[in-house]
């Protein structure tokens, strides 16, 4: 793979508005496989695992409100570190098995948590959920025998909820489709909230799609649980940089143009810890401890 | 105006999704003015007069969710039945001569509405608000050179923050347009919101466009008030009937068609009144007096 197809590359994953944090991770971890499997002009094995190591911070720094992107390349450019680099043969080799490792690992924690999460939802639940994540999605599955009914939002600007909509239907699982403005609304009507992440802070706090803000705070003005449910990749460490929000062309929310009126399309908000009722990784559920 | 045009015009009332109650309300009583004044059938007083009861009985049930219409109304009904029917001429006159007089008072209440609540904002606010009102933009229009700066949602699904924005502009009026579900993100850079009502119960809870419940809850956790204003025909005395949130056809939302999915329109959400930190209307400003 050349300069050029890689940086086309990474400006898919930059743009893609429609596949969640893990997946992202996954792919770019795919992209380095691509990239490591490829004859390229590196004259040693050095030479080679610094180009590596600088495509792959290219790719960290491509979605910063993504944790898991950021926390799996780290775990990958360790390992090239870490090998004693003997050849360019052994660099390729070591790039790709850990690149391949990972992505199993990714896989498996959020099919874990999925599970955790089916078990913690149980039978005979009505449950409200914004935007489409793919462990919520895993985790509905497993539940869609067991008299799951959902209410879904449409999640402006791209509406992805007409995905999961669809989904729904197909595994003919009784669905509202509401606009984002009646999640407080049908709040009242649902058991529990239940939202994946693109990032969780240290401090607990979620960063999701926005309207997550006020799903959370709409199920505690309702007395019903707000759930998170994402695997452990998404946790910012303690250290890591401060988390940006992105925010997306304005073009998507398809308005005339206004002198004078600014047109913001922030992607994601951050839900405060204090109104998470529990977070499910591959390991569990965690409930909070607050005053411990 | 013969019946076929009457049903047409309040088949219009019913369908209306661009006007607020008020408009509609003086819109209901514009049109008893025009079937007054317009030579029809009735052999007598009296069956005129029931006639035009009968007319304004309907115009009163088309839009449940919208108070002021019952309201101005049921004024109006009262004025006509407490009058001595002595003639054809003088129901016609008292009809209209009360309808031009009940439109009036209506715009008047709107107005000084609108200027207590400008007073209220005073200089230099930044004011998030939900969807459009007319006794907000009137409210704003007071406030537009009182470095005044806006935050506007687009109020899906027909996006009348759109008109909304379009007007801020023309007043070069600093404004951010944001989808409905970025209010959780932007309550925190406003002084202020601030929103119309389409009724107040009884108790003080407000029934607005869907999301405003959100937008008072972001409010309160954002610690900024949350404003009401609204003339004081939109409160619903204590004796009235139930108030029927409004739905309208799933076709707004224009999704795909899903078996087994229901697509929810619900026009109006409930705010509870712990939420709101003062109602104004025509009169001025009120203060909640919890526990007194």
């Amino acid at each position: 793979m050349n300069l050029t197809k890689f940086n086309h590359k990474i400006g898919e994953i930059r743009d893609d508005r429609t596949r969640g944090a893990s997946e992202l991770a996954r792919r770019c971890l795919s992209l380095l496989i691509e990239v490591a499997a490829t004859d390229n002009p590196a004259g040693s094995a050095a030479e080679l695992r610094d180009q590596l190591l600088h495509l792959s911070e290219q790719l960290a720094q491509a979605r910063p409100s993504m944790t898991p992107i950021q926390r799996l390349l780290r775990l990958w450019q360790q390992a090239l570190m870490l090998d004693p680099v003997l050849d360019l043969a052994s660099v390729r080799r070591v790039a790709i098995a850990e690149a391949e490792r990972l992505i199993m690992v990714s896989r498996q924690a959020v099919a874990d948590c999925a599970l955790h999460t089916a078990q913690l939802l149980g039978d005979s639940k009505t449950v409200l959920t914004h935007s489409i994540s793919s462990t919520v999605v895993e985790a509905c599955r497993l539940c869609k025998h067991k008299n799951l009914q959902m209410i879904v939002t449409e999640s402006r600007p791209l509406q992805e909820g007409q995905q999961w909509a669809q989904r729904l239907s197909a595994w003919q699982v009784p669905t509202l489709y509401i606009t984002d403005a009646q999640m407080g609304l049908f709040a009242a009507q649902a058991d529990v909230a239940l939202v994946g992440a693109d990032s969780i802070l240290a401090d607990g706090s979620v960063v999701n799609k926005a309207g997550t803000y006020l799903l959370a705070l709409a199920a505690r003005a309702c007395e019903i649980p707000f759930y998170v449910c994402c695997e452990s990749f998404k946790w910012r460490e303690p250290g890591q940089s401060a988390l940006v929000l992105e925010e997306m062309p304005a073009a998507e929310l398809a308005t005339p143009d206004w002198p004078g009126v600014i047109v913001k399309n922030v992607y994601f908000d951050i839900t405060p810890p204090q109104l998470v009722s529990a977070w499910i990784d591959e390991k569990g559920v965690h409930w909070p401890n607050w005053g411990e």
